[in-house]
């Protein structure tokens, strides 16, 4: 039995999963309340002992974080929203706590990545990048069915490399950024719009622009159009031509997908984009948390014929 | 002993390399003269015959090729100098012409990565990436000590990421294009400039920027910061923190230099810049015939303890 633990900024979740990718007892708890009241990394220490407690036959615990980690796994090395875990022993201390038990960390848009990999629809692709848009903007690259970390440990984040307007991707397309640049447009807007008076979320934007809202369409236009740059770079430097597309963001697949492909054929040559596949992730919000499950399915040499 | 062929635009320099990495009985060609005569690969076949017969003790030949190879490095899928190179059996033809010997091509940048993997500075060193800076702006990259090829065979490629003035890096820098942009500079500037009157060649720029010439500083401040805004995303993709930078506009290194670590330090936060090294390379122009012949010594396995 292994326990998954997918942590954000916002809730960790936690969920028994099974080898089918079957999610079970699943508890979500704050992020900030566990940082509020005993500390994150002792929160994290009481609540899977509850789960080893009620579930004895737990052999693996994987847990995402959502910031850099050590090139051994065992802490995490950068991570703003959480400044309690950063260099803290995790691994070693649950080790310390827990004995038999064995705990893994990842990164938590690798982990998405991991989930598409043992559980998802890209099971068996040997190549293939998975992009998580939500408040953050993460990636995770798989080559030759193995997870790519690079150099140090950190590979993919292309959430962080810079597009035209000399921002970030996540500045521009990250959940709040998105929000307040559409707040922002809609005062400037002289035209008429759906958005006015609504409070504006990704899921209203989408539905505006569904029902032909110029202003919406022209958000989810920039949305691609920045997107489209960054993959540029992604496919110029990894040569992939199969990417994911998960996150809350993705909802909106269809409204800025055209103009992000538009980006990307403009600017690369037909080796590149004759077999190029963009696609939307299947496994949606439980693709971390199941990611999070294969480090441990990995770690025991249980992994399904992929 | 090995054949070593850097193939470029311009020329095509061949050269007997021993395996402490010292280059003899150089033979250099003109590219468009052997695409005209007798066309590129028959041309490649009779020189490369040529050495056979002068130096039977050759083993085998490496080639670098200034494009996009296949995954199985038997042919040149994109190359838009040598057209006529565009999928012809190189590999395939060369085994069956000169039987016993053994052939083997890479992308130009990535031999140049090897080069200074296995001759250079760099010898040793995990992972890092090689930047040729010239006529091409390309990329090799070494992690845990192996060439980087990405997902189908052509990673690396830094010189077609987009920058913030939504055009390549290659096309900001590259050798043509930055004389260009020089002159057009020059053209619409109101201030004096030694530049002015002079035949524009990077190294005049060098020579006038060294000089204090302020339109000199700027054209290099221009390069600096689209390289720094390239290597921003490089390195949050692959979490690398060295770098080489050789080719013909490397010789400007410490006028562009500046305004490139600039930009890095402005967007990458302490964990990518602590231990960032960013150098000269040292091999000069032969990194790439070297590298190519390095292709050979790790086909015999004699390659010097790393």
């Amino acid at each position: 039995m292994i326990l998954g633990i997918d942590i954000g900024g916002t809730t960790v979740k936690c969920g028994i999963v099974s080898h089918e990718g079957e999610i079970s007892e699943v508890r979500v708890f704050s992020t900030p309340g566990w940082v509020e009241s005993k500390g994150f990394v002792e929160s994290l220490k009481i609540e899977i002992g509850n789960y080893l407690k009620d579930f004895p036959s737990i052999k693996g615990v994987g847990m995402g974080f959502p910031g850099l980690l050590s090139p051994d796994r065992k802490k995490v090395v950068l991570l703003a929203n959480i400044p309690s875990v950063v260099n803290a022993p995790v691994i070693e201390l649950l080790n310390s706590t827990y004995p038999g038990i064995v705990f893994r960390m990842e990164n938590d848009a690798k982990c998405a990545a991991l989930g598409e990999h043992y559980f998802g629809e890209n099971k068996g692709i040997d190549n293939y990048m998975m992009i998580t848009l939500g408040t953050g903007v993460g990636g995770g690259i798989i080559i030759d069915k193995k997870l790519f970390i690079g150099a140090r440990g950190n590979a993919a984040e292309i959430g962080h490399v810079l597009v035209s307007n000399g921002k970030t991707l996540e500045k521009n397309i990250g959940i709040n950024h998105l929000i307040k640049i559409a707040v922002e447009k809609l005062k400037n807007y002289e035209g008429k719009s759906l958005l006015k008076g609504k409070d504006i979320t990704p899921k209203v934007i989408s539905e505006c622009a569904a029902q032909g809202d110029e202003l919406s369409k022209e958000i989810w236009k920039s949305v691609g159009y920045y997107l489209g740059e960054a993959l540029v770079g992604v496919i110029r430097l990894f040569d992939l031509n199969t990417f994911l597309i998960g996150g809350g963001i993705s909802g909106a697949f269809d409204h800025f997908v055209p103009e992000m492909t538009r980006v990307i054929k403009e600017n690369l040559p037909s080796y590149y984009t004759d077999d190029l596949t963009i696609k939307k992730a299947k496994l949606g919000n439980d693709a971390g948390l199941l990611g999070a499950a294969g480090l441990i399915i990995e770690n025991f040499n249980l992994e399904r014929e992929l």
